[in-house]
């Protein structure tokens, strides 16, 4: 693990992901570009003192050289520290498992797509919301018709923590993800927006082609947008919104997501993720539960327990992990992977989630002009 | 009564809502521009024969001339014949509520404004959500910084009846809403967007400034938009999104309006009108309920029954045609009318309606581009 | 009316109700044993001096005389007050329209029968809740085997305005409702739990044969219980629970039913009247919504306006004096009244009702043991 | 561990919930009685052939024996199953982990009560839904009076999995949880009935001193009963109600606690398990959400990620799992344990359950008579 040091958020989550389905141990890391911080890191995670690195760089190199070297490298840092590291470990053969978004500039985005396809090691990026049961029924489902021709999209991601000037407290969350210089040029965009971007994709497997984007930074002295309203537009005529603000009180964690077709509609709200709602035009809705009647194996590939039991953020971001280790192992072993273990967003997804960042950045600028994502 | 013949839908609610509080009588209309319709629905409706005309001019001409003539007019035509019955109501002194959007083009709206403002007479504008109590309440508490300075404003109408081309089956109500010599120059825009815009005015208080639309006819060989994409710019920086819907399988009438400020967030939707959710930042969301703890005395005002009895669409258009009574009422006797009964939408709502519409339309066909609101 | 003064609730949601549809005219009255009140309530209701009665005697016996005298008298007084107007009304051949519980005793109850019998005239009692175009949709798919054979029925129906001693303060309708000579030997049994269990019977056509019941009066110093649990066992083998309280605090009209057979369960819930929920066992549960795809046309005989468009309390109330309102006409007519207008309850369900609360009090007085129900 | 073998359930949701938090490993099992799905469950799960044992009896023997033997065990057969190994490994000095409800039989569960007083090693029964952060938060705000004096408590376990005869078809699960020889007395009474007669306890720190139950097995054939209503009264004159099945189509996992006392509500559902909805009388319900505004150091001690981001079944069963080490580490440390460690049920809500059903199927023998809990 890279990054995910004491105080950290993200790097816990992807501890307990990966320990779940225990196909994971952690056994080396560079937690923290504080050499304090990083060996009192590794002490509180039991990883042997000669292999809590004091950077990133120097794991690489050392891990690449053991016999008994990490097979896949998580990288949890902020996302200007995406990029460098992921190189280095892909160059060293490692597979890598990179929190989103990819990172954060155009040109760091490029010097590692390059990198994943020079590589043999494996690349995954962690939209983690793609692993819940109910999100990958919705694709399918989708994809085979249930709702005719997607006509409408509309994703939203409202959250409230940033309502006040948090990053003026001293709060480490909130300090990085409000520095243009950690962060990239995008705010609750980059953070929560290429989620429900992704989000949009991954389901209806349509392509935004271009957006209108309006983005405010409402917090006084805030330097990067907390808000951000956009209408969307998508091959084949399907048009969209998306909404994603962090100034929105009594939000948690609201990302939810609506397709309406010629013939029924979907609806899926992450804090309710075990309930997808399929409205058949011309019948009485339907309440479809994880587990439940109406299951399709999707679905059933990306549940633990029976429905009724909830699962949640953990278990979705868990099953990346799992499906990542199965990947991992059908590299080794010189075999195609379990096609069910293959949605796990990679590259492509990311570099994606770069141009829409940016193109939300430079249609905002050019007050909500539209833009085009290649 | 005007329009609301045998078939219609609105006319029905109409003479349901002033019935409720007993505060009006129904005794002359002119039903139909079709003779035996008009006196079929008359019968229907225990009007008498001398009282059931042929056409508006002459019932507007009859009962100005009639000691016990009507006091107030409701006309329920389609949008194209709004303003010139009510142009000659008022001409003849005699009250107007008005079905809602205020007519098919903005020329009629201007006509129909200076001639509002010539008459003595009053005039209301059904935009009947503005009738629930909680939709009033919702208003009073953000005036009185419930919520802080808003900041965002998401507002939403989706419904699903014209997924399929209704029009073409020959339904009434399909037929002339999709209809442009009939509804004027919006489609879901005109029917249901202007209720939405009008509830985030009316809520907030705020004035949206501009706006940039994508208008959509999904429906092949439809002829007005059936779904609509917005961005919203209101006074003083607050900023916001409107989608409005009649394709989107599933929802029914599913007008939503969420509002975020500077201390807190408002969320009311119309299909569980009883509940406004009050989220002050920092604190556990409040569910305020209708005639229970926290309510305000503009909801008392509205409220019939008690807390946990519902109430829904009837009760709130019944309490703009009790808020009207009071005007006309006060109109009569020379003296000022109760304020809590002077919130009913008039003619000012009625145009930004119009202007609304003419700006949405303007949008799209200029790709999106922003177009100011008077 | 009968009741209904100044100060009362129920007498204001029968006059709603009967004028919705405009089946009724108030033109007579004893609104208050106190002559001042009732003078002053027949002002305000614009009911002629000569028709606003200090008694309901001289009201019974004039307007049987006048040949214009009322058809249908509404008796909304506290219970103890049902019985003897109501054999007075019918008696003079006036039809009764009779709020519920039927009375305060079991022996008023039983002249009452003996009334009704007897009497050319007919007889409702307002158990308003079998008005919601749902619940006689539930109904009709019980009858028709949708769930299968009913094995458990759960009913409750908790409140919480007398969660303090409300009584004390001088409310009126605390102050009957708590009061055995006013209200009889049933608190909360008598006033909502009649409710509840007309409801379960109703909907599943089956009927409690025996109950073993434990109230209690939580608060100190209550003469009636306040709180009641109940088992319940029906003709044939299925099985319930009823609960009904007023001292469940955060519950304002929590009337909810659910049924489950041996195919399937459905669930309603009085504050959310527009929704169904029908869960077909080994399927995805399905939501059911008034005037939706699904609806029987038992539920759109009780339907005013489209879904979507929520109807409430009020509007379920009006179908009872509605389907009456036809039975009258019928009668007065000499002809069979519409099927779809007769499942008004009437002095049948308001017998099971006085046997329920006489059943429940003697149960609970035996330490919960069971009692029959006739 | 003991049983957890291949085809079983609970115990790959034992091994999850000791994995989340990193305090175990699995490294010794007796996973099966039949030798060779011992065998491969061994495989499967990466634990050494010679800690792969035949049965639990030589597993407790042996572990004891080994220098670096087990320190806790987790028993996860069938309820017959519980005593006797958990004797073993108690008088061994192995710490236990039991499924619930305690064993079969109250002799069994008497036996080991003595080996649990006896041995230093610790107990722990995994009455999972205490784990749940907002059910200890609501523990917490009983005890500290935010309701006020509970008056009335309704629980209720609703499951539909049995509806249809599903023993008959060899389901494994079905089949042993409704044989009298291998569940006991108690059919769903003692598989989910336990679970929330002790979620009433544990959340209101009140015990049940008697209930009166109808239990019924409405499938035809079932030997257990499917289906329980329950009269309850708890100490010092507070009422409830127990409900539980498992014919209820439409219901998972419905397990749901609602406690009224004299200052307010409280309302959870384990299906939601993120909110907890607090009712002060005379104030809107709150909202509680695990994580947000409101929560209490209790619920922060059982929480792993922000709020928003749902945590579930696991998450909670985790939570018993992690409490227990830390109460292992401090027993082996010499030192008290962390109080908030310490409402990991053990013992003593063991025995209770064993009297809860006993006195279950007692009342039901004697027609619903009340039976005490000692």
């Amino acid at each position: 693990m890279v990054g995910g040091g004491q105080g950290a958020f993200i790097g816990a989550v992807h501890r307990i992901a990966a320990r779940i389905d225990d196909r994971y141990e952690l056994v080396a890391g560079a937690f923290s570009s504080d050499p304090d911080r990083a060996r009192a890191s590794a002490r509180d995670l039991h990883v042997a003192p000669d292999r809590a690195y004091e950077s990133w760089l120097e794991m690489a190199t050392r891990e690449a050289e053991r016999p008994d070297g990490v097979e896949v490298v998580a990288i949890v840092t902020p996302n200007h520290m995406h990029a460098e590291p992921a190189i280095a470990f892909l160059n060293a053969g490692i597979h890598v498992v990179c929190d989103k978004p990819l990172c954060h500039t155009l040109e760091a985005a490029q010097a590692l797509e390059r990198a994943v396809t020079a590589s043999r090691a494996l690349f995954a990026l962690t939209h983690n919301y793609t692993g819940y049961p109910l999100v990958r029924q919705a694709r399918g489902m989708v994809a085979e018709g249930a709702i005719g021709a997607p006509r409408v999209i509309q994703v939203e991601y409202p959250q409230d923590w940033l309502t006040m000037p948090l990053e003026s407290s001293g709060q480490k969350q909130a300090a990085w993800r409000t520095d243009p210089a950690r962060s990239g040029a995008g705010g609750s965009v980059g953070d929560i927006g290429t989620h429900a971007f992704n989000l949009a994709e991954f389901v209806t497997g349509l392509r935004v082609e271009a957006l209108a984007a309006d983005l405010t930074a409402f917090v006084p002295g805030r330097r990067l947008d907390d808000n951000a309203h956009m209408l969307l537009r998508f091959a084949g005529g399907t048009r969209g919104m998306l909404w994603c603000s962090q100034v929105a009180p009594g939000n948690e964690n609201g990302l939810r997501l609506r397709v309406y077709g010629t013939r029924g509609g979907l609806e899926w709200a992450q804090e309710q993720p075990d309930i997808l709602v399929h409205a058949p035009f011309g019948e009485a809705p339907r309440m479809l539960r994880r587990g439940g009647a109406g299951t399709t194996p999707a679905a059933t590939h990306a549940t633990r327990i029976p429905s009724g039991h909830p699962e949640g953020y953990l278990e979705a971001f868990a099953q990346l992990y799992r499906d990542f280790a199965e990947q991992v192992l059908a590299a080794q072993e010189g075999r195609t992977a379990d096609p069910s273990c293959c949605l796990v967003p990679g590259i492509e997804e990311g570099m994606r989630g770069m141009r829409f960042i940016a193109a939300a950045v430079a249609s905002s600028q050019a007050d909500a002009a539209w833009m085009a994502l290649a």
